[in-house]
């Protein structure tokens, strides 16, 4: 993807440095920020400099490269691990990077294991973005199927989306915003519903701001609005990103992915889900009983960043002094609301049995 | 209802003045503004300064005897009528207090109608008073059944509400906190779960200073959590308040409210709308079709008030600039997703037969 044009990426490297955009500073300032060591990696996480199912696990396992240039020790790796994974709870693709960092390091010999995890976790960026190309190809058929069936009535396709699955909740090019990024490049006419996403905001900061760096058409909605945009027909399809997905079709995704989902099936809307693979957690079926649901601060909730009239950054409080908030920052949409789910592998049903084939096609 | 426990209206008078609490710098400032003239009435309403559907109707009713002060002429009454019916498209109450009031004044002759105007507004008021008590001891009824059905497993009675629906949206008590503070006020151990209802965020700045004025227990969500907590078990009902109800039980309330709806009934929750008869419109049944929706700035979506760490009142930008925007001020709720209407006669199905039943009784 581009920032004023020029082509940049979530998380960059070199042979020596690695570095990030600083999410929470979008879309008022374009910070870069180097990751320097283990902590800066875990701290860039739990703070959400970089959010995203599929960034966060490359930026886990680029802070357990980093971890290896400290200390190498099998010691080292486990306690890596360790820290990482407590950053976000509810995210399976972190658990996915780490284990697949530990198990490549693991049988190396210490001195081996800087280089090789280095390497390592450059490799899980390139497949991330590679992941994501096949994931917009794949959704891009879909949105062609809809534009040629509305092709009569004309006009854009109108696609809703929620949260940020775009380039920056990735390594690159995006999730859900993927088979819309491809749509668009194919010259195909699309309109994207961008809902705010309150607490944090991450529609309108974010993918409002990849949108138009990429010029894709789109108008940003309070999240209140989407059921009534869904029952007066001027949504065609949605496609939301995923933070885990069970083994049934289950996906966690941001608070308020369950509202749309309910209101694309009272209004038979297609409702899709789109995530890398690795996004899936083979180990659960019972998403609702099973995920568990990361609680954040009260004051994501009672407080909100934004630009002044002077352009400066500032934090204000929109309800009375010290009010009590509950702030769980996903919920789970139940499989029977979502019509299938774009992986790189193709579009699978969200179903135990679609799942099972799509597991083993990978071998 | 009071303010630092002072007994307060939200629209006071005397014999000679009306002043508002001006709603637009709640909750963190406290203002009074008076309104001189009809112009006043109608900015205070459009401007939201006063908004609930009863209390538009209510201040429209002042605005007209206000407008009498000026001019008592036919004409005038004609031209106060179409100028505060013109502020706000969507709640049905402000066309029923205009339609009474020059009714009223009407057949009376011009010098007699400044007074008789002025004492008219004042019933109005008091009977959007009474009325909302109705409401509260038929809402606090039922709350007292849930808390009956409940009564072995302990706990509160969770109730959800959106948006603003109490003693703000209305001269005095409310429509959907009147049960709330019903059942309060005789012992019953209540929480409420308040939504910040963005984009104006009528839930956090309003609905949570009343209930902590009053000191009900509640906690703040932002309108993505709704469906989360109602998955999870934690609501026990939902009561939300309504700008307009067709004679078949669709309700129009602030946007938000059908996702809310939605979620109930998946997760067999009961949801209810309270409201006076007066915002049922009998010459409509379809209201996704029928009832208008207002549109309103794109500002209220892509830019927020809040209190910075000086304590200062700023309004901030949370989108990238220049981000088109839509606002659609109200949803549809369909009637099959209401478990009932609360009004002031009684708990009444969402059903055109019941409806009419209710009608019916008030002659």
């Amino acid at each position: 993807m581009k920032i004023h044009g020029q082509p940049r990426r979530s998380i960059e490297s070199d042979e020596a440095s690695v570095r990030i955009l600083d999410q929470t500073l979008l879309p008022h300032c374009i910070e870069w920020r180097d990751l320097d060591s283990l902590h800066d990696a875990a701290e860039a996480i739990s703070t959400m400099r970089v959010r995203g199912a599929p960034l966060i696990g490359a930026t886990a396992a680029w802070g357990m490269a980093l971890a290896m240039r400290e200390s190498a020790t099998d010691a080292a790796v486990q306690s890596a691990h360790s820290i990482l994974y407590a950053t976000r709870p509810t995210a399976v693709n972190l658990r996915w990077a780490l284990d697949r960092m530990q198990a490549h390091l693991l049988p190396l010999s210490p001195p081996e294991r800087a280089a090789r995890a280095w390497q390592e976790a450059a490799r899980i960026s390139e497949e991330d973005v590679r992941t994501n190309y096949a994931i917009g190809c794949h959704g891009a058929g879909l949105l062609q199927s809809l534009a040629q069936a509305k092709a009569a009535r004309g006009g854009p396709v109108h696609v809703m989306t929620h949260c940020n699955a775009g380039w920056l909740a990735c390594v690159d090019r995006g999730t859900a915003l993927a088979p819309i990024y491809e749509a668009h490049d194919t010259g195909m006419e699309l309109h994207v519903w961008v809902s705010e996403t309150r607490p944090r905001g991450q529609g309108a900061a974010l993918t409002a701001w990849e949108l138009r760096e990429h010029g894709v058409p789109h108008t940003l909605i309070a999240d209140n609005n989407a059921g009534h945009l869904l029952q007066r027909g001027l949504v065609d399809v949605c496609i939301v990103g995923a933070d885990r997905v069970t083994a049934a079709g289950d996906a966690a995704n941001k608070i308020g992915t369950y509202l749309k989902a309910l209101a694309a099936r009272a209004n038979d809307v297609p409702f899709y889900v789109a995530m890398p693979v690795s996004t899936i957690d083979w180990t659960i079926t019972d998403g609702v009983r099973e995920i568990p649901i990361e609680q954040r601060s009260e004051r994501e909730v009672t407080h909100i960043f934004g630009l002044d009239g002077d352009g400066v950054r500032r934090e204000v409080l929109i309800a009375p002094p010290n009010t009590v908030a509950r702030n769980d920052a996903f919920d789970v949409t139940p499989a029977s609301l979502i019509s299938g789910l774009i992986t790189e592998r193709g579009i699978c049903a969200a179903t135990i049995d679609a799942l099972a084939a799509l597991r083993a096609a990978q071998f």
